[in-house]
């Protein structure tokens, strides 16, 4: 079944499209690593919020994302931007649009 | 910019798989409202609460897609099976993976 992930980060004051640009750099990749969704957004009410939806073909693609270069490139040049305040809440995608090969739509 | 939203609502005990075949039966009318994401989850820590992670063209084309005949119908159907525990956020888009026509990937 596909792996749902939903997390957020705080940037520090003034550097979240900084660390946006980080996170969007390497779709490609996370394409090829079996990720179908990875949603960026910010909200008006909280300019330091980043907030990100991922669909990956299962929970082991996406803890096996985490081992790749870039990727793990991408946490070290991103971290000192970032506060530390960080959640993170996972679950099994059932069904959708856009959910990658899931048999639905 | 793309408009993403993030749904939780919990079913009455042994309902919530009923809510979600309810979700899913419209997904063709939900593309062609302008969703490029819907993602009905579950999560095996608690099996009675259903989350949605959707991204739409814009926020005017999620309200919109709120007042389909069958978008009405389906609501009406589903809510005698929830509890009324209903959470919801909303945010912007502002790239990544499988999110439409965002000019990103």
């Amino acid at each position: 079944m596909a792996f749902g992930y939903a997390a957020s980060m705080r940037a520090q004051p003034g550097k979240r499209d900084d660390v946006i640009k980080i996170l969007l750099s390497g779709l490609d990749g996370l394409r090829q690593a079996g990720c179908s969704v990875y949603a960026v957004s910010v909200e008006d009410e909280d300019p330091d919020m980043i907030r990100i939806y991922e669909v990956w073909e299962s929970a082991e693609h996406h803890t096996a994302s985490l081992q790749l270069p870039e990727t793990k490139a991408a946490i070290a040049t991103a971290m000192p931007m970032l506060t530390g305040e960080f959640t993170a809440r996972h679950g099994t995608v059932v069904g959708g649009l856009g959910v990658g090969g899931l048999g639905v739509a």
